[in-house]
């Protein structure tokens, strides 16, 4: 027998920093540069949906008048965050002979992001793009870190990659579009950041909620800020989720678990997330680790962003601790949860009392 | 406007190199660790096709008796190397309800590997997997280096990802079950390493031929050993295609715009690359880059090996002359070729004289 080794060690890394870009008026035509800047071929081809498209893909077209673009436009809802969404994308680019020298700009939530950016992964074995997140959800969750992905029937984000994009455009003034549901959505992965490791972050959260919640600028470009600091250090430890990457899971387990028994779409992803961390902190109180005004805490700030603290719809038990296990971080059929050590730091823990988890479960369920 | 940059730059690049193991008796109980060494968790699935599986799934599967296996079974051929086969495998995994720490492993052909290979990159964005190539064509070329990928009806290869194997299981007492065509597809990707860049490797096949066709078990050891040689040092050097791994792709463009306007399955991967091989060696000295002798020694050689050398279906030119077009090497419209300097020395050319290539391509259609 013989052996030889394909030694990529000495293949140099490439840097893949990239940078997020947070301001107002940032589509305007005197910032296309940002834009342009990460564009280095003259194909492009931007990706919105049904509802974002007739708000504001003009404006971006305007930017690109010295480039070749193509236009896809999806559905919008979570629902259509599936694999033959993708592949309309891929259908598209081939019937414009694009190629490897493109770029895919995805204008629009974070369901237009996973689904550009999973077709960015595998379109001829990766290709860029370029975030334009336009709802607060996506702003300061899903467009930054380069997880990319799709839902499966039978799971959550099960298909997808890690991709980074060229950078990340914040356009404040998109929000001004967004609904109070959509909005709140958004603030539940905001109020996630303080709760998982950012205590200071928190009590501000709790002390300028009203102003947040009438979308004062001022302090919305501070949040999105803030949370995309924190998410951008943790990814940068760790983008691969080998480790302290999971974190920002916190509350996502018990949420991805009511949105894969309901169906996508029956909640938004935010509201999921915030009934998820309203269990698990309930949860960290219950094992002990945070006291129960800590989560009476967690249950108002949630209440004030108009959040859900409840499930208001039927599942099954069996069904949701099911759906619970078909979790990415699962490793020899045990779930790691993301718990509470006290507010303001979130702790991995994979070794807890079954039964105080399936009352906590039986208590949240309708 | 505030500006943020998320560093990926002192992320510790991870070491991705891996073993290619070569010789006989590779899947005999006593060295079963050359495959366990490379299983993490006890999860397990071994994709195979429904040709190959008869054969060798028991061999496998009696190496595995301590792990949790699932086995997938897809059908065989080119025709198969398709996105909805790659579902199939998504599909079971998790309905196991398998996780992050499975092993997938490929045991078949370039289909088998490209399918597995693709779905492991996409499964939970990215587990391990291990190629167990059992078809010569495999052994010496697609097991090797990371490229997976799946066909589109407009493209061959155009969905897909660069995902590195944990290790390569060449076993060739499984090329005792290869049909003549089959081995003689193989071939063709051998006599494509001393074309592209290694004459003594093509002046030793040209000598050996006939006893490489009786499969002389040495001689197979030592021509796959070099190939995979070649491939691998090539592909150190530039595993994600950003320079020379295009040379790899020599007498590939015109071979996939075989395959694609006749349809997958039609010819042979490896037949389609012998003709694209003739068709880039015959434009090369039309180009006055070889001799019409160096054209002759190809022919020749691809012969010896009972290799095609001219296409004998139909095919309309300007199908063909588009098909070429949808390659992922194409900038701005303009498809580079991989042409001979000399024999043993390949180069990538995107300049070129398009009347004389549409000539050359007359001449090899039927």
């Amino acid at each position: 027998m013989k052996t030889l080794t394909l030694d990529l060690s000495t293949q140099n890394p490439v840097d893949k920093s990239y940078p997020i870009f947070i301001g107002q008026g940032l589509l305007e035509q005197k910032q296309a540069n940002l834009l342009t800047d990460y564009i280095t071929n003259k194909q492009v081809m931007v990706v919105s949906d049904t509802t974002v498209a007739p708000l504001y893909l003009d404006k971006v077209m305007s930017l690109l008048e010295d480039y070749q673009v193509q236009t896809c436009i999806l559905p919008d809802g979570e629902q259509y965050k599936i694999l033959s969404e993708v592949e309309k994308i891929w259908q598209q680019l081939l019937s414009s002979a694009f190629n490897r020298g493109v770029t895919l700009i995805a204008l629009g939530g974070g369901v237009i992001g996973d689904n550009t950016g999973f077709g960015a992964a595998c379109y001829q074995r990766g290709v860029n793009f370029i975030q334009i997140p336009t709802t607060l959800l996506s702003q300061v969750d899903s467009s930054v870190g380069g997880k990319t992905g799709v839902n499966h029937t039978l799971g959550k984000n099960m298909i997808g990659a890690f991709w980074q994009p060229q950078c990340v455009l914040i356009d404040l003034d998109t929000l001004d579009t967004l609904d109070d549901r959509q909005f709140s959505a958004g603030l539940a992965e905001v109020i996630k950041y303080g709760l998982l490791g950012n205590l200071i972050f928190l009590e501000f959260l709790e002390a300028n909620i009203k102003a947040i919640m009438a979308r004062d600028k001022v302090l919305l470009s501070e949040i999105i800020y803030q949370s995309c600091q924190d998410k951008a250090n943790i990814v940068a430890q760790d983008e691969l989720e080998s480790g302290c990457r999971a974190l920002l899971n916190f509350g996502h387990t018990f949420g991805h678990a009511i949105e894969n028994s309901l169906g996508y779409g029956q909640y938004l992803h935010g509201e999921a997330v915030a009934i998820g961390m309203m269990m698990a902190a309930d949860f960290s109180a219950r094992l002990g680790l945070i006291s129960v005004q800590a989560v009476q805490r967690v249950e108002k700030i949630l209440q004030k962003a108009n959040l859900p603290t409840k499930i208001n719809t039927k599942i099954e038990k069996l069904d949701f601790i099911n759906a619970m296990k078909v979790d990415k971080k699962a490793k020899d059929g045990v779930v790691p949860l993301i718990l509470l050590a006290q507010l303001g730091e979130a702790i991995i823990e994979d070794k807890y009392d079954i039964n105080l988890l399936e009352q906590v479960i039986e208590d949240y369920l309708n």
